[in-house]
């Protein structure tokens, strides 16, 4: 069974894809789907929308996972990056997978141990807990964070179940 | 031609769909698309996306008209509707819409007259600029606001034109 996790953002939306085998995790696949900042915001929704489509049709996650967001940044970024993870809970959502919402500490704690880690601590830990894998960049790291979470904490954790699509 | 006018909510998007009949302006319908607030977020969100699909679909129109938000209400809220707004604008891109967005001062220059307008004003006028009209909810008029301001200035609005879906 593939887990996905998921880093949304506007320009970039991080994503992440590993199985759990047994006790161990292994990594299936990582990257980030991009947006053009040259083009209309609808523009590059949909861009977001038809790349994690393909992300989601290739590699068949059965549920995802995304870190909660906190508005303690400026407006105008949270606007943004409100339209962005708007698009990318829908992509899981239009796909049938389950979305479970995890906090940044949460994250931070099943990956490093502690809540308070900062970002390289967390890309370093990755690397270790997923070894050989060739990480493509910041956004799907934060992203196989979210994944491995997820992996740790499913059997406890709230899931929030959505309907298949009729 | 019909043109949509969309005013986005995660509770409530409303929508508005006129047409240019010579130089008057007709009603053709108007709604809202309401999202169940015990659902979780990405059911929500599909809710909005599948509801306001089926409007475009049945409806057919061959442009969309957006306000332009801005950000200073509370950041709990940006969020919430920016999660609704991303969704509401790929809508349009999913089905190869243009989308044009406006400030709220030109739609209420637009509708009124004057960029001042309260709410209560806006709906008036937009009873009285499409007679007849039974008006849903307020979601509607403020749809259908945007749709009047649209058509209005359409003709010099600098347009974002978005591709087909290929």
């Amino acid at each position: 069974m593939h887990l996905l996790g998921l880093d949304p953002g506007l320009r970039h939306t991080g994503w992440g894809m590993i199985e759990v085998v047994g006790n161990r995790l292994r990594h299936v696949a990582n990257g980030a789907v991009s947006s053009d900042g040259r083009q209309a915001l609808a523009a590059r929704l949909l861009e977001l929308h038809d790349g994690l489509s393909d992300v989601i049709e290739r590699w068949q996650p059965a549920v995802a996972a995304v870190e909660e967001t906190f508005v303690n940044k400026n407006p105008v970024s949270t606007l943004k990056l409100g339209q962005a993870r708007g698009v990318v809970l829908l992509v899981a959502a239009r796909h049938g997978l389950p979305v479970t919402e995890y906090s940044p500490n949460l994250i931070k704690k099943s990956v490093v141990g502690t809540g308070h880690a900062v970002k390289t601590q967390i890309h370093a830990m990755v690397g270790m807990l997923l070894p050989g894998t060739k990480i493509s960049n910041e956004h799907a790291a934060d992203a196989l964070a979210v994944a491995i979470c997820h992996a740790h904490h499913a059997a406890t954790a709230s899931r929030v179940m959505i309907g298949q699509r009729g």
